[in-house]
């Protein structure tokens, strides 16, 4: 598996898995029928934002992460990154691998702090993830995100100095 | 004191009192240096967000809010504000008067919460404001905020049901 900068030829690969994800309403806080237009705009960062993609040897986008500051001016040393695997390559260390390279450019990049906004509680496999990196779930928004199962759950704010 | 919808007209007395806010650098997680139109696009929002000013009987701008969702799709139902006052009316309830006004907006909207994401722990006037408004301090990003004179210190996330 290598990790790599996203180009737009990327972006169709990315939308395939991007879009039922999204639209599913189970792990992402966007809307679920965001445009493509949109969900690309809000997902090939420019700088100093990244977009990466983890692809296999024949050039297959297994997943895919942004990476961006979290906050601006006197917070803007902390980070924040999102990711998204996708689900016919779940169980190989996509996420992991995304995730522990989101570290390493914030590590690089000179910021202090990794912060995840909004990890939906029932989304345990990443939460585990998450905390397997280091993260601590800092609090948790009582009923912030409305699952269409679950109905109303937490919302973790997840965080790890670096 | 009135508090109505901000209009055009009204930005250049915001930015009278919004820029040294900003550059002074202890309270906003602005970049210090904003240019005008990037704080003006910044402050004066459209729906679903919303911004009004505090005014006196004479039209004096006293103070300002901004209203939006904090999160969206199925966490849009919290919501979030940021607060100005103009130094030179300080101690005069304005900050109390538009955090009411913002929470009745959100009520009216149909949002459940509010969410502050970035309230500076040593900004201790806007802390006791929003606790005596019901919020409480959910989690500290500990060294979250580069402050000028006191150096890393925590950045509160602030939260009310509603």
């Amino acid at each position: 598996m290598l990790i790599r900068d996203a180009t737009s030829g990327d972006w169709p690969a990315i939308w395939a898995f991007l879009r039922p994800i999204v639209a599913a309403g189970e792990t992402f806080t966007w809307d679920r029928d965001v445009s493509e237009e949109r969900a690309r705009a809000m997902w090939l960062l420019e700088p100093p934002g990244r977009t990466v993609v983890a692809v296999d040897a024949d050039e297959t986008v297994l997943g895919t992460a942004k990476m961006n500051p979290n906050h601006m001016g006197p917070a803007s040393h902390i980070s924040s990154a999102s990711f998204m695997v996708h689900p016919g390559h779940a169980g190989r260390g996509v996420g992991r691998a995304l995730g522990e390279h989101a570290l390493g450019w914030a590590r690089a990049e000179g910021y202090r702090a990794m912060q995840f906004n909004a990890v939906v509680e029932t989304n345990t496999r990443a939460v585990r993830l998450w905390r397997s990196l280091g993260f601590e779930v800092l609090a948790t928004l009582p009923e912030g995100f409305d699952h269409p199962v679950e109905g109303y759950v937490g919302l973790h704010i997840m965080y790890r100095p670096l």
